[in-house]
């Protein structure tokens, strides 16, 4: 910007949304806001664990073909809040697994509780993480057979960055791999209501999925809560320690001492998302989303370059073998004036990758994908 | 509730608001939650820190007398959520003390984070803690010679429970002490604003306590936020570490990692709390808690009991002098059927008193009073 003081940047950069509420949701939220200014409306202190109506509406929306229950949500302020909350229940003393690459809060909050031994330069790795490296050969799915037992496995599909979902068949395997090494499944289905094919939704679709996981999600990408901050947890009782305790109750222990409720108001943004109208027009939302991966995808696609993920994530995984993903980075900033991730931000494995988000307005996607032509032909 | 099913019950245990939020606040949060349906109002992720402009109010609303910035408050979703956020940041390997009795959620976090010893049943404490009794006899301030020296210390005044504030030569001396034993100082000011004395209002009036305090403080008890979420933490920049290092540098770190800001319509309702209209309006909720605490404490005086508190802070600490505190808030609830909380439950120094919280209906509050005057008449 110093560079280009008058250039018109474009960010497709960070996976921030970028269109407006469905009215549907902001008026409910209105409405709370101005209720809790009269008598009858006001409410103070909710349930730390979130409001009754919202967590029944969360698993009858989401979790009603796995059998999952209300008392089994914990509604939060968001994902990353929950995966941190998560670490603090683990504590410093575990081991983790990761897909590398992937969103870096599951590694940052390691780091954090101290979990992680030093990092080692030379390959851009913590000690005492489990990489599981996702590539185009293994089909972004890691090989079991190669990865150590881990305490803990965070996994995310759709995947974020590499826009991967996984197959029923995998995450079967998956699922009897933790069960078989005693870890516990940490799933992060924040982007499962991309998903268009017939891949799983939810964890929880697998059979014996709820002995060993948790599963993390969020309102962030279906109804533009990035800022508003809505989220949930499902923990079935079914998940037990090796001692016989569940693992929800200690959770329960956590979210009550650390923790005090998301927003009132945001969670009946949240219901109104639920509802019939709202949760059409979060499908509206996410369908343009969706239009806008596909104008990506096609782009990159009709430049040559071998493109992954897309079809079923907001994130299209554009191929630069052999170069270092920040050199096309910056190659993209500078010459095109838009903003892309270079994929080693997500761990060694992203390296020779960019991630292109399709969180954007559809104009400056179309002048991106135009720019990106020019640079490319 | 099961033994009589008619009573009216009134609770004035938790200290949970029930004022309805002013319409001067409400009405922000519903303006911009319905901008967030329109393409030039949305807003998607915010700064993790807060939006500027609610971190610049803050600062000089409440922190201008002290000098301290708007970059050195961390906007947050409560002050519960900011100590587990703080204790993240102090880790495992750190002693603690806290004032006895206290807001339990110190200790709880702390045990949590396993910075504790065993419970000790035999004297109610947890090991690891030091345990700094604030008694009548003491004004309620610890006797810092027999308080040993441990690497943080939590702090809270206008106290929850015992609704004593510390003097300005109190907290003189509790400054010097964090300094001379190298601590810091979790200053815990969520009641600052009941405050009609010249106590201080903020950790910060006392000179050096920016080298060696963090304050943390809320919405929830000011605006009745306690169900819309938000707080801050103030950290100064010449708060550092024995290396040299800032410790806002590394709350900062802890706050990007494992948080993603407090909701956007939370924020508005905060800025519309700091404007002219917004703090008068504040200031009102305040004064009628604050009525609603004297007529709490002329009914026990009346009585003639011992009571504390009450005077700059919006709770009323009562002295059963030898009783169990558990044994009198059964006997109020069973006869009066009004829901106090037990001291004991704010540690072993609560044992003998009983806290009533001011926060009620006006009605509610004067009902209760007439049926303690029944039972202690």
């Amino acid at each position: 910007m110093l560079k280009h003081p008058d250039a018109q940047i474009i960010s497709l950069g960070i996976g921030d949304t970028t269109e407006p509420i469905p009215e549907v949701i902001t008026s409910a939220m209105a409405k709370r806001a101005h209720e809790l200014s009269t008598l009858n409306g006001y409410s103070g202190y909710g349930a730390e664990q979130g409001e009754k109506q919202l967590r029944a509406s969360i698993a009858s929306t989401y979790y009603a073909n796995v059998g999952l229950e209300e008392d089994e949500i914990f509604v939060s302020d968001g994902a990353k809040s929950d995966i941190s909350r998560l670490q603090v229940l683990f504590g410093s003393n575990v081991s983790m697994a990761v897909q590398d690459p992937s969103y870096p809060a599951y590694v940052d909050s390691s780091v954090i509780m101290g979990q992680t031994g030093q990092f080692q330069k030379d390959v851009e790795k913590y000690g005492n993480i489990a990489y599981m490296r996702c590539t185009p050969e293994n089909g972004f799915f890691p090989d079991l057979s190669s990865v150590p037992r881990t305490d803990i496995i965070f996994f995310c599909s759709p995947n974020n960055p590499t826009g991967s979902v996984a197959s029923r068949e995998q995450l079967t395997k998956l699922v009897q791999f933790a069960k078989d090494n005693g870890s516990i499944l940490v799933y992060d289905s924040a982007y499962a209501m991309y998903i268009c094919d017939d891949s799983p939704k939810s964890i929880f679709e697998i059979p014996g999925a709820k002995e060993v996981a948790i599963e993390v999600s969020s309102f962030s990408k279906y109804a533009g809560f990035t800022g508003v901050r809505l989220g949930w947890t499902a923990i079935p009782k079914a998940l037990l320690y090796s001692d016989g305790f569940p693992v929800a109750k200690d959770f329960n222990r956590i979210v009550c001492t650390c923790f005090n409720g998301a927003s009132n108001i945001a969670q009946a943004g949240g219901l109104a998302c639920l509802s019939p109208d709202g949760f059409k027009a979060m499908m509206d939302v996410v369908g343009y989303y969706k239009e806008n991966t596909q104008i990506i995808m096609d782009t990159f696609n009709s430049l040559g370059f071998k493109v992954y993920g897309g079809k079923n994530a907001p994130y299209v995984w554009v191929h630069f073998p052999g170069r270092s993903s920040w050199e096309v980075f910056s190659e993209i900033l500078e010459k095109t004036h838009v903003v892309t991730t270079p994929g080693s931000g997500f761990g060694p494995g992203g390296e020779g990758f960019v991630r292109v988000s399709a969180f954007g307005h559809r104009e400056n996607v179309i002048e991106a994908c135009r720019r990106f032509k020019e640079l490319y032909k």
